[in-house]
């Protein structure tokens, strides 16, 4: 889509890499198998397909070989016309063939160049797992930092490159009616939620070795949490964004037990076609792996003490949503009466942010409900981006995010620095979890998740945890 | 629609008082051209009308002669049985009959009662105009006060029976989010507009002899203004609620002419049909009054010191619609060179509450714009009463006001010392417009008004006043 946009270089080159054998033809045809064109005429759209195939190529290389690397090394030059161009790399490979790969590429001094703003550059992409704990990241860290600079590298998170996700910054920081509420003395509590009504079938080998806080919470909803909680950046270039990030995930403790449930789905017996988590295939059938996580943090700044921000995340759940709602403190009001009739786990005063599956915001209030009378009842103010933007085709947050590689904007990928301290969060609890053989609180599968999260809702005071959102 | 739904007691009568000599049945025929049914079935609707009908009777009546009043006082006593019942008289007379109308009503005794709560009550409904001025309101006052207590008399302004209008206090006192934000530190100027495309055709005698300050400003546009601007009351009681509006409507000097723009149509002399003001049947051809005025008052409390409320109303504008917007002032954002860009004239925070055509809440912030690239725009977050509750039924202002009669809720009218500030704020400034002849800036039909009220914006700060909201 980028390319049919033209938002690429006109001499844009594509070489696939991997362990398969395959010539060009073949990976072509593969490719030809996944790309549609949008809103054009079938004809200009097979003139698109034709002239971006042409610019696709493969190289069989195995990533551990020195001497696949150099021969991949030669073709590349070969298609820049012999003299180097600018590069983009990005390594999608599993976690245990990352050392080997990067010390091979360290080795043959593929992504050694760059340096100068005047040379060809070469940009490195990277992918989650970043590690399984702090200590592993910083084993990970120390071979990538061999390959290349912080400069050339692009840590992907892809929840960064959603619109609501980028819209965060904007709606904090080009408004100024949020800015007043924004704090401690307005906001009662933050929910982070990223639910999943899939299993984890199909990529058990891998889930069982991570489980939901490393896969999703450590990661995906650090992030969000850190744009949500941070202070205003001194400007607005990547380096400043990231520095408020990391100032702002610096405050926050190290998560403990106590403050933290984990879960694992299992099946239901009343449906015949129902998997429990140990059930899948691959999942060993002691495996304590959390499938399901709800976590307390507290952020300890002056606009945030006091705040609880509950993050929860699981598979096998009810629904599959990611939101982000922050609820305003219930202070007395004239109508504590008429509120006080409304249903329970009615929530009076929220802003919520629609991260999956709409894009959404919304600000929930209390209001008349039509009619004689004088009843109340909640209702939104909401913009939903594709109906408020009809036209506007939402990108893919994978094309954002490799544009802004392209261009050079750090602004939406992860600095090393905020990984380190996101895992100083979560390792203790990570390795306690282990040492202790914690285990996991049970849920149905396609249930809300583990009831032991209202409990440690209202250890926080947010009452009605389970209930809230559901709807 | 109250009949029907069940609103009302059920050996309700509905008696018509007329100068036009009629009988029973032929009143009903008049009647029965004006009903009909929602929602329900064609026979179940001609019960209901039927039913209502049987329940309507007419009595001819000379405002000023006290026989007919005792004939009255008979006609009705008859219908209730013998016993005196609960009565709701609405007294819907030109100014001119009102005096006398109201002498004859008090000789005769026809509301005195109803003093205690025990017996059966007399209430009255008067609607506007609401004298010319403090002196003449005073004067009619004088003569009401006569006729029957305040605490039986209901004066209607049927904008407080719109659904967004009594949401307002909702809005206020029943959510937190609003009030941190309610107040000059946030809010930089509030702008309350009343436009109607139509001109004054068919009513050119009476509006005439008021002008448009008179007939909206003073009363529709200074009734959202105090409860916009008012004070939490104390409770929600009507007493306490109109204490909170009279004591706002205090705080608000006297209008001057340095801070008003009055304006008058004319005709658009490229368009046939098109007709000014003066060319109106029963409109003198040197007429001065304004059918358009923009004002500018200071309410000098704590709250809302240095805040300018700018309030607009014209007839034969360029749209039909009445609103309020609060504008958040435009403090410096991170964001600043990207609001440069935003096209002239857009507004970047507000609140809108859109009382006609349509009932409507909406958020005006800042928003990233979808697609590649930091583009920034405003988007609304919106709530449009008839598309959030398409069930429900919202009720007519009028029939709200009128069932608040019968259940006896004053909340809702105007009592005699919110008439009195008000009058207090215009009275100096209308005498000065005809005293001192001051000439409308002539505007065109269909036009959005005279171009005078950007200079007066301008004066207080307020920028693009003619531009805002016209989109």
């Amino acid at each position: 889509a980028c390319f049919a946009r033209g938002y690429l270089p006109r001499e844009v080159r594509f070489v696939g890499l991997a362990r398969t054998p395959l010539d060009d033809a073949a990976f072509r045809v593969r490719l030809a198998d996944g790309l549609k064109c949008e809103e054009i005429a079938a004809d200009a759209c097979s003139l698109q397909v034709g002239e971006f195939l042409r610019r696709c190529s493969y190289c069989r290389c195995e990533y551990d070989s020195a001497a696949d690397w150099v021969a991949v090394e030669g073709r590349l030059l070969a298609l820049e016309g012999g003299a180097r161009a600018n590069r983009v790399v990005y390594l999608a490979v599993p976690p245990f063939i990352f050392g080997p790969a990067a010390r091979v590429m360290a080795q043959t001094g593929f992504l050694s160049r760059g340096d100068s703003l005047t040379e060809p550059w070469t940009r490195l992409v990277v992918e989650k797992p970043f590690g399984r704990d702090r200590a592993s990241y910083d084993e990970l860290q120390r071979i990538l930092g061999a390959v290349c600079a912080e400069e050339q590298t692009f840590r992907i998170d892809h929840y960064l490159g959603k619109e609501v996700v980028q819209n965060l910054l904007v709606l904090r920081f080009a408004n100024t009616i949020f800015e007043p509420l924004w704090c401690r003395a307005h906001v009662s509590h933050v929910h982070i939620s990223l639910s999943e009504t899939q299993g984890v079938a199909g990529r058990a080998g891998y889930f069982d070795q991570y489980g939901i806080i490393r896969d999703v919470m450590q990661n995906h909803l650090m992030q969000i949490l850190s744009l949500l909680a941070m202070e205003p950046p001194a400007h607005l270039d990547a380096e400043a964004i990231r520095d408020a990030k990391v100032a702002v995930l610096q405050k926050i403790q190290p998560l403990t037990l106590d403050d933290l449930v984990v879960g694992q789905y299992g099946s239901v017996a009343s449906a015949a076609d129902s998997r429990g988590y140990l059930q899948e295939g691959g999942v060993p059938p002691d495996s304590r792996t959390p499938t399901y996580a709800a976590a307390v943090l507290r952020v300890d700044t002056l606009r945030w003490q006091g705040v609880p921000f509950l993050l929860t995340a699981g598979k096998g759940l009810c629904h599959n949503r990611t939101e982000v709602r922050m609820h305003f403190r219930d202070e007395a009001t004239l109508f504590d009466n008429a509120i006080a009739d409304l249903p329970c786990g009615t929530e009076t005063n929220e802003l919520i942010i629609g991260v999956q599956p709409d894009e959404k915001l919304a600000l929930r209030i209390v209001s008349k409900t039509p009619g004689v009378g004088m009843k109340l009842g909640t209702t939104e103010l909401d913009l939903c981006f594709r109906e408020k933007y009809p036209g506007q085709r939402i990108a893919d947050a994978y094309e954002n995010l490799l544009l802004d590689v392209v261009r050079g904007d750090r602004s939406l990928f992860i600095r090393s620095d905020e990984l380190e301290a996101a895992w100083d969060i979560y390792t203790p609890v990570l390795q306690q979890l282990e040492s202790l053989q914690i285990q996991p609180w049970p849920y149905a599968a396609g249930s809300c998740g583990p009831a032991a999260l209202d409990a440690l809702g209202m250890r926080h005071g947010i009452p009605d945890a389970m209930v809230v959102g559901q709807g």
